[in-house]
């Protein structure tokens, strides 16, 4: 990763950081998936992310201070945290998503996360973001009482997985 | 590019057109400084992209349905369009240039516009992907005589151009 940016520009800001073909990948699975280890997010990819370019997303996306990594305990596994600045990447994810809907094929079991989304709008990013804060930074919820963006993504994934047949 | 996506994923679809580290400055040069030939494209850019790789980029965006190239009469320039696909790339646009506000350091002239879509909003970025589709696909504006969403974000360019000190 450069240091100096190649312009002041905040589009490509954003890019210099996210502009590769998985660090919005691993963001979406610790964002949209609760995965918090090396392994998990190895052995559950979609993608099937390489183990190397895994390891190296991961730091390159702790330098650029979107995740922290917890010191492990010696035999434990280290655990990945998003920072305020990865938490925000929720409405990138979510236009990604819109845009991916309207314009290129997607599967049924992948895409009711992007459509509850794009439904959704800016309040449940605002939710999930608010969630993400409490489950990362142990920021409490504004509001404890509301229903959980988190569950309702998770419930729609796990109706679309039982409804659709094995690919 | 590949031919067949990494997986049904909507965000991951997005990803893999627009998840490198050029495609999407090519885009913004397009979009809002409304560049149409690969000279000024190159010419202007600020953060340098070699011939090549732009060469390469607007190549790979023609392929994928972003954009379409005009064949040129013998000895012009040939000119890019943005498709409807590519029109829609303005929500990300606008995700991007947010977080890059929020979260880097970035330079007045440069910023203004990212300000600007994230002041504006939603409705601002339709009005916008309206005078696009006017400009590149010749559909004809809902309401011409709202104010031009191009021209608001032309003049605070301009403005913020003369405000500020060359670098």
């Amino acid at each position: 990763m450069r240091n100096e940016p190649r312009s002041g520009c905040a589009i490509n800001a954003a890019i210099e950081v996210l502009g590769d073909r998985w660090s919005c990948i691993v963001l979406r699975d610790i964002i949209f998936g609760g995965r918090r280890h090396f392994r998990e997010l190895l052995a559950n990819s979609e993608e099937g992310i390489a183990s190397n370019i895994l390891s190296n997303r991961l730091k390159s996306l702790v330098a650029a201070g979107l995740l922290t990594q917890e010191p492990a305990p010696r035999g434990q596994r280290s655990t990945y945290s998003l920072t305020d600045a990865g938490i925000e990447t929720v409405p990138i994810m979510a236009a990604l998503g819109s845009w991916g809907l309207r314009h290129r094929e997607t599967s049924y079991r992948l895409r009711v996360r992007a459509e509850l989304l794009e439904q959704g709008g800016p309040p449940v990013w605002a939710r999930l973001m608010d969630e993400l804060r409490e489950t990362h930074l142990g920021i409490p919820l504004p509001d404890p009482d509301a229903p959980r963006a988190t569950e309702q993504l998770a419930a729609a994934y796990r109706e679309a997985v039982a409804e659709s047949t094995p690919t």
